[in-house]
């Protein structure tokens, strides 16, 4: 026996057999048509990039989960770990060769050296999209919608957008006089869920004292809608700052354009939603599932007034959100009550011991038929070897094929293609394969409505 | 002025900008349908993998291409450099929990460190199918037919797949006494048609001796058509050898087949095709554009015994084949004599300067129609702010969105819907969203029918 090498991949890593990769591509065509609706293109960009360039000059120290490595050339280099610094450093590379507000989509591996005792991966697919080069509400607004319009497509029920706009967060904690602390703030309140409202008021009051972490909580709280909630925001920043205007402003605009969208009914103002990282300015936003609040935000972002200023001087404001692949995955298996597993074969041509024909014109014969059926858009596979019938219906059964045609010499000299409903488990003779594409290509399966006489149980 | 830091990738990699990313995803969707309809499915592994899995246990000094470091737990880890290995170690870890025979496909990156003045990328596609647990002819016409289907998919016009049988070769070196030479011989050969036939016959004649060398020569010039190039490489073999009788079958059948699925007139059998690789026993198989025979194989592959033997015991034959998808990438971009570009946006609402309502009320509007109009499955964007109608217009141009929207307060008003054909130039009053829904979603361009004096030149 040979010294064999044990098949096994690294910790934090996983394979996608058919059934969960068949998942995972119904999922990126679904929000590839979705972000093509909307006129985002597609983008890639290189696994490997330059360490500075991913890690900034001085991000030698702090970024402990990336992979990093010398080459051969010795050039000092990493996997991306994320889809947006890559993007920054794309922006400031091609923008004379792009058009803007460009608005692109990026759906890619990312990796990770995390802790995978918390349940994460090493390997991971992120998927973002992004209106760069413009500072409008229409662009904030197109950004939700199309959040909306991508749950949609995929399924996933009910969807709360929750939204909120860093400037009224930021200008009442002026008026507390507690900007100083905002990044410390921010990072309490993001954890409100998590945590609940006891700790975060202990946390809060660590930071800026009792009065102040019961006015931010009495100001995170949401009200009966969004333009109530909007009103006691607007009202707790005292009303005259115009940046706290301009804030209540824009998120008045973008309600109104979902409301003329009809994506009114998802969104929802919420001023804790606050989104821990700090590059965010303006519009944040949150998306979660009415049926599974447990998984937390599937698809997060915000503004950004800066998005690639480590590469170039040019401004760049954007905003943009980031899906979470992994969690939809997961949440759609979960939602999946019928167990349906997504289907790739249609039908399997069986291959039958014969007497009326040799081995290799019963393939030929199988084959040729194979290929008519395909040119209807049947997707068909041939058993490639005369193994017993219960070997080839396991084989059907394990794949999810639904359908077996049960060629022979003696059915295809008499005129007859019995095709074999394998749930079911009746057969029905058809005349032509003519009649077999058109039964196969019926939206109900094709023994539901046999014709007199035609039918056999087999 | 900020220190930015110069926005730059990694020799030998690329990012795809749009367009080239557009042409990425339309050529492998079309693979996946291509795929599906044969009943193969898709897979996926890591990136990142044990060293030890990848290159084996001695393959420490031989593999210099390989991207591999030190992982954070000190593990010696390596980036994929092909799709083979992988999988060989995914079906050796899996196979208990799969089908045989298994099919799958697999359209993934991989890296290696190669000289980039060959013009060679460093990071690239692959695109591997495979029929695995079967040693039968239909396994090995199915990837020849599922060939001619990706290519008849993807519009590349006539195609010549190659085929030949390591059995016939190597029985042959055998009649001939320099089956010790075999794996020399293969290489050389597999070179002919870049070194031509003269230095061919050098090296054969270095290796082999000139009376050999001549006979190999002669043993791999095509005849006229299959049936006379089989019977002569069957001779050359001795007749009594049942290697070469199965062999000789083996091919007769696959003909056979290809026939019968229509295929046949692009199977050609050419005794040169070798494949240098060592590890095919059996069918090999080369693909060639008739348009583009400068590009070279576009798409290769053939049988072997032992797919995982370095992971596992169980015997694991298959057959399969891999796509140069960026061959396939510059073929088309070459190919595509019209200068057609992808399409994704349909249509862009412009954003006007309006008398009659205020920017958000518009905004909210133009959002309403887009939203609408994506209902009826056109791709539309809204341009976000109300900038000069002319950079509205490049915008357009530049994107190659052929229809643009001219909204405003009046028109609304007045019941009218202009919509400009941006190619033509012209402009056409629709009376409603629908009728400009119809129009767009007509295979021909909505003012190639203007209704007698509805249509207007603007």
């Amino acid at each position: 026996m040979p010294d064999t090498i044990e098949p096994r991949v690294l910790k934090g890593f996983r394979d996608y057999l058919p059934e969960a990769e068949l998942a995972r591509l119904a999922l990126t065509h679904k929000l590839e048509r979705v972000f093509g609706s909307f006129g985002f293109v597609p983008i890639d960009t290189p696994a490997l990039e330059y360490a500075e360039i991913l890690l900034g000059k001085g991000g030698g120290e702090t970024d402990k989960q990336v992979y990093r490595f010398k080459d051969h050339g010795d050039r000092d280099v990493a996997l991306r770990f994320d889809l947006t610094v890559p993007f920054a450093r794309f922006m400031a590379e091609h923008v004379d060769a792009l058009y803007l507000p460009f608005r692109r989509y990026h759906m890619a591996k990312v990796w990770r050296g995390e802790n995978t005792q918390r349940g994460r991966y090493r390997e991971f697919m992120q998927c973002d999209f992004d209106i760069v080069g413009t500072d409008s509400a229409a662009a904030d607004a197109d950004i939700i919608l199309t959040i909306a319009e991508a749950m949609r497509a995929l399924e996933v029920g009910e969807v709360r957008i929750r939204v909120n706009h860093r400037g009224l967060f930021n200008r009442f904690l002026a008026v507390r006089g507690v900007a100083a602390k905002s990044v410390a703030v921010l990072r309490t309140v993001d954890k409100l869920e998590k945590i609940g409202a006891e700790e975060t008021e202990r946390l809060l009051t660590a930071d800026i004292g009792p009065e102040n972490a019961r006015a931010v909580l009495e100001f995170i709280h949401p009200e009966a809608d969004f333009s109530s909630t909007l009103e006691k925001m607007y009202s707790a920043c005292g009303e005259t700052d115009p940046e706290a205007l301009a804030a209540r402003n824009r998120l008045a605009q973008v309600r109104d354009i979902a409301e003329a969208a009809g994506a009114a009914a998802s969104l929802v103002l919420d001023p804790s939603i606050t989104r821990g990282l700090d590059y965010y300015t303006g519009l944040v936003v949150e998306t979660s599932l009415a049926d599974m609040p447990q998984i937390g935000s599937v698809c997060s972002g915000g503004r950004y007034n800066e998005l690639a200023s480590l590469y170039t001087t040019k401004k760049l404001p954007g905003v943009g959100a980031s899906i979470g692949l992994d969690r939809l995955l997961a949440a759609l298996e979960a939602l999946n009550r019928s167990g349906d597993r997504p289907e790739v074969t249609k039908l399997l041509i069986l291959n039958l011991e014969d007497t009326a024909q040799t081995q290799p014109q019963l393939q030929a014969q199988a084959q040729r038929a194979a290929a008519a059926l395909r040119r209807q858009g049947i997707a068909v596979e041939v058993f490639p070897e005369a193994k017993k019938l219960q070997v080839q219906y396991a084989y059907a059964e394990r794949k999810g094929i639904p359908f077996a045609l049960l060629l022979d010499g003696k059915a295809a000299e008499a005129g007859k293609w019995p095709l074999r409903n394998l749930a079911s488990r009746s057969t029905r003779d058809f005349s032509s394969l003519e009649e077999v594409a058109d039964a196969l290509n019926e939206p109900r399966s094709p023994d539901a409505k046999k014709p007199a006489g035609s039918g056999s149980d087999a």
